[in-house]
């Protein structure tokens, strides 16, 4: 087996595709009931008893969704598997298998990848998840990763973006715009040192909006907190391209219009601190940031009382209302603005 | 909307990734009963009754595995689709719903998602899937394409690479190497238009080994013949990385070794043809090309009359035997060539 003597890495094209695999699968373990054949056939094989299965899949391409330079390898395997099954945990559903696609160029060493898993494995554990299957392949320019996740929930529990009422209540985990204000903190000393006017880049004070885009996580905690009160939302989506985007996907889907207000929405201070720093409005990141992982969703004005008694980080930002009234948010002197989807234009500016 | 004056395409970004994604959706309709819910929410929903699920995903990437100078983009979404499929035909398993990725950068248009997205629904009418999901992203490079197929199959059917008996065997659908050739007429003819000498490349009389490449098909026809005369064999993989490798997978997941014999490999007469042409050796063609997308299955030896009886366009091509002899490819001189695979390393050379 070859090694880079400098670096003492290894090269993938030295071990051979079969041993890679083999060197890779021996990092996982399946321990899912509901896996019947995890790695090593054509297709992986999974049974549920009584429950639907759900699947989705996401594509992240370096220099778009994220870059190197400041990303550390195992933390990309942690959070492309929490971006994964955030999608089921909106659904209301337990995921339990995922499969994981790599392609790497030359630049890369078996090493990397090992990094790679490392992170899979960590979240794998955190979220008790089997890795089941996934393709590695040569790739001639940057690093791309395609997860597949596969989930579980009874036909009764399943939440789709489509069943909000107009009087619902609208509903949202955790804080916004943290890991975005993150990503513009290493953009910006990333900037810094490429310059070499710092020998080292200044993070202290910040760790919170730094862990929220390195390394964030997925709210099982929310899923499983609503699952024992036997509180289940009307309409539900999980929030990965800013909150603006999320609430126009579930108004257009219940076929609803919303309102929701400026001085209702959770921003950390940390966020707000750093938003001061690099002057960017916080609501901004709020509204149009992505990487947040929480949660958004709809629950009958009945379950007021319940939401406020038994949930804890949820936090009531707004309400559907009719269609015709289309999509607003409300500032504290009133005015109404229209809320818009940023997306894709979006991205591509980011990149 | 913004249109490209000179080609009358459309931007991506000015459509926006809501209208991108609901005109993709148009493209496509669901008509499994299986699927519960399609395109639009956070994951897929599927449910199959007494059956279990299989899920198999492959990622595809521009410059290594397809050259877009000469792939026409409906082409590729069929091929792709094949791909992905084959793997779920490979476990005796039927194919039900697939998900779709796709990374491109600005140098496509909405109107070139389309041509994949037409090819996409080909293959799903002619092998009878739903496109449940996927994922849309912009790319800094080339375009990467992600595919994720979910099938079924009752429990007792399924059938992995690790069934094989050391007394069965070994049996191959189809031809090999076509595919392989195909790609090779392809390169040359690319090289030679780029230099100029030719004005119009020169296919004539090779279009079999083409369509082989560019539109192959997988092998639903065997694993409908085989569910009719009951016949389920002990272990079976798709053909996708040349013969060699896929002899290699199952001899060591069956932990038997194998002896396949040179003049019963299944050769196409224009595969020859090409192969002396360009002075390369069409046995090598069949044991190391890909994009095969055929079946190498094995069957005890007691249903060899059944096989040359009741199955059209499969070949015996060897038996498995004792681990300890190992895997050879016997010549008709009777001498014995160890079996190896090339895989990544391969891929790598071609791209």
């Amino acid at each position: 087996m070859h090694k880079n003597a400098a670096m003492q890495k290894t090269d993938i094209a030295s071990l051979g595709e079969f041993n890679l695999i083999e060197r890779l699968a021996t990092l996982v373990e399946c321990a899912q009931p509901s896996t019947v054949k995890g790695i090593g056939d054509d297709a992986a094989v999974v049974r549920y008893e009584q429950a639907e299965t759900l699947v989705s899949t996401e594509l992240w391409l370096e220099g778009v969704h994220f870059d190197l330079t400041y990303t550390p390898l195992k933390h990309l395997g942690y959070k492309t598997v929490v971006a994964g099954i955030s999608d089921i945990y909106a659904m209301n559903a337990t995921p339990r298998q995922i499969l994981l696609s790599i392609g790497v160029s030359k630049r890369f060493f078996v090493e990397d990848l090992e990094a790679i898993y490392a992170g899979v494995k960590a979240a794998c554990a955190r979220y008790g998840l089997d890795l089941v299957g996934g393709d590695t392949a040569p790739s001639m320019t940057g690093m791309t990763i395609g997860i597949t996740v596969i989930g579980e929930a009874p036909h009764d529990k399943i939440v789709y973006r489509s069943g909000g009422k107009k009087t619902d209540l609208l509903c949202l985990t955790g804080n916004l715009g943290a890991a975005y204000m993150g990503l513009q903190l290493l953009e910006r000393e990333k900037r810094v040192f490429e310059g070499h006017s710092r020998k080292q880049p200044q993070f202290q004070g910040f760790e919170y909006i730094l862990e929220r885009y390195l390394k964030p996580e997925a709210r099982k905690d929310i899923i499983d907190a609503m699952a024992a009160i036997n509180l289940r939302p009307t309409a539900m989506i999980d929030v990965s391209d800013g909150l603006a985007s999320e609430v126009l996907h579930l108004c257009r889907q219940s076929q609803c219009g919303a309102r929701i207000y400026l001085e209702r929405l959770p921003i950390a201070a940390e966020t707000f601190r750093m938003a001061d720093e690099i002057q960017i409005d916080a609501v901004t990141a709020a509204l149009h940031g992505g990487d947040d992982y929480e949660l958004l969703f709809t629950v009958p004005l009945s379950s007021y009382d319940t939401l406020r008694k038994d949930l804890q980080n949820v936090d009531i930002i707004g309400h559907l209302c009719d269609a015709s009234e289309g999509a607003f948010l409300i500032t504290p002197d009133n005015q109404a603005v229209e809320l818009r989807a940023q997306g894709w234009k979006k991205d591509e500016a980011d990149a």
